[in-house]
């Protein structure tokens, strides 16, 4: 690797780049194509960063920053309008073509075997060899998405919606027009575009579009510049903050305590802000409640009847090779998963796999049996 | 003081005791008497423990554990019988006589001011005449209680129950019996005693008890071994826990974040030991989600309104001295409270206090403000 040419592309000094690589840039040599990971963010540059060993840069996606209030965050925010997109329930990943190959990367900036297998099935092949240096950023949503399994999308297995596109070697994505233009020319599914409001009264038709997709059982939205000059923002529907509430309260000892609290917290901004009648109001208390107590007894009972506590996912791969690939990269991103036989299936494997959710069958097994707190 | 005697008292090498004094040991040496402080538990010492310039040593009251599963926990952990008393919602106080002067410490080893001026008021003079070496366990409770005001015992200003009695250089508690005893004696008001019960059924009368209390808006219950063979646990009813979720989330960014997990999952357990209907889980539910949203909502509206996000309680004492010291002593224990001027009562004063929910105020005023989260 030319060090100096990559810290120029990263703007920051070559012996700052040489430091970080001994001690804050992780090595991933696995799978193919070898690269170096930003596991945070240092110095500025994005956390899931990802060097290539050809010297090619993919920057990590900026994390998306959410309001609360969401009339006041708008008219704070935007220039002049908003441009509303629907913001979905998978995981996000960038696909890239390094040397010739598709390669998906995760968040974080490892390359995901699985997701590498979907995007490559999925997308157009002549896409990376009319424009090479593009990178697209698509989420993954979907019943057969290991990560985040959904059923509210018009997939029985997994789909990938264009969500931005960058470029590799160049900072920052090209927003609303160029992700269309992008999608219209090859085809892609894109996320569903709502439209482009004015700033003064852009939250009165996005909580219309809110509560509609809520009903759905869909995530909610993303607010964008359409010309991309300041970044984006999110916010969600109660159902889907409940939701989140339900999937932490049923393995309430494994998630991270400020899962709940953030949850609890949007779902009375958005009470407030949407000057919700008592009635309105105790029903949103209802869900909330339900949302917490429901998961957490049955995962007690489920426990109680000395069931483990675990989740079920299926993938499907058109390659052994991926599934084991896929198993290696759970490990090693700290999930304990158990893989069945893989079944023959049209053409490939359908795979089911068991996802133990350790600390929470632990501590309940312990509470069940008379321990203390 | 005579580093060697203390040292022995507590059980510990002197050199230890010498290197902890250095480091880990605070002092305070106000208000009087003076003294050396365990912040936390160091050496299998309590936290809370403390040392007297003159050598006299009070140790901590040890931390009661909380079994989720009530049945197998008391099958567990009790030998043959249980003998349950109330858990009173105040604070904690350790009183003793030092040098002729009544002093109550507070959990964390503090002469809180206020606190012994009502120690000092409630107790019969010639308690620590008689018995010189007594330590009284209480909870201070009551309306007037400015740590934790609560209306839902028999006075309306602030009262005191004995739960236990120790001995000043003495290691561990009485328990039931002699506090009993003591309290008889000297006329002292004690936490309600409900019965003694065979430890195989003992769960099914603490769950009526445990429902009973919960309809009058009390706590819940400590249980005992009799013998004192054992160590304490505690047990809270469902209105107890969703108080604590109210007061959580109406200071929603200022309350420790394992405050909000703790509760939720206590009433998990709770659910399914009690084994409660669709119905009884259901208005479960509901009441936890009303304890998160509505004093959540509450709160963002009173700052939306311009308001200042605080508790107000009031405080009764005889000396002006008392209520400087106690200032003193809120801020020290880093609580932000701005006091009224005194109004001359009955053979006092009465005096206001505003305390400051400071990281919540402030947070939730940038939020209001379109800042996100």
């Amino acid at each position: 690797m030319n060090l100096q040419r990559i810290a120029d592309k990263l703007g920051i000094a070559v012996d700052r780049l040489q430091s970080l690589q001994d001690t804050k840039i992780s090595e991933s040599s696995w799978p193919e194509p070898q690269l170096l990971r930003f596991d945070k963010e240092i110095s500025g540059i994005e956390a899931g960063t990802v060097i290539f060993r050809n010297g090619e840069i993919v920057w990590g996606y900026p994390s998306i920053r959410r309001p609360l209030m969401l009339e006041a965050a708008i008219k704070r925010h935007f220039i002049d309008s908003v441009a509303v997109e629907e913001k979905m329930n998978g995981h996000n990943v960038r696909i890239t073509s390094i040397d010739g190959d598709v390669v998906a990367l995760t968040r974080g900036g490892f390359v995901c075997p699985y997701s590498t297998e979907v995007a490559t099935r999925l997308l157009p092949e002549d896409i990376f060899e009319e424009k090479p240096n593009l990178v697209l950023c698509a989420e993954m949503v979907g019943p057969e998405n290991p990560y985040v399994s959904q059923d509210v999308y018009p997939t029985d297995s997994i789909d990938l919606y264009l969500f931005d596109v960058a470029q590799k070697n160049q900072r920052g994505t090209h927003g609303v027009h160029k992700t269309h233009e992008i999608a219209e020319d090859f085809g892609l599914k894109k996320t569903a575009f709502f439209g482009e409001f004015p700033r003064e009264t852009a939250h009165k038709r996005i909580k219309e579009i809110v509560i509609k997709l809520g009903r759905q059982g869909r995530e909610g939205v993303v607010l964008k510049d359409p010309e991309n000059r300041v970044a984006p923002l999110k916010y969600t529907s109660s159902e889907s903050n409940c939701n989140d509430l339900a999937i932490a309260f049923s393995h309430y000892n494994d998630y991270a305590l400020d899962f709940f609290l953030s949850r609890a917290v949007r779902e009375g901004f958005q009470s407030v802000e949407w000057q919700e009648s008592v009635e309105e109001r105790r029903e949103r208390a209802r869900r909330i409640g339900e949302s917490i107590l429901l998961p957490l007894t049955e995962t007690i009972k489920n426990k109680q009847q000395g069931e483990i506590i675990m989740q079920r996912i299926k993938i499907r791969v058109k390659s052994l090779a991926t599934a084991r690939g896929f198993e290696y990269h759970l490990r090693r991103c700290g999930i304990r998963a158990i893989f069945d036989q893989p079944l023959p299936d049209d053409d490939g494997y359908t795979i089911g796999i068991t996802k133990i959710i350790m600390s929470t069958n632990d501590k309940t097994e312990a509470l069940l049996n008379g321990e203390m707190w």
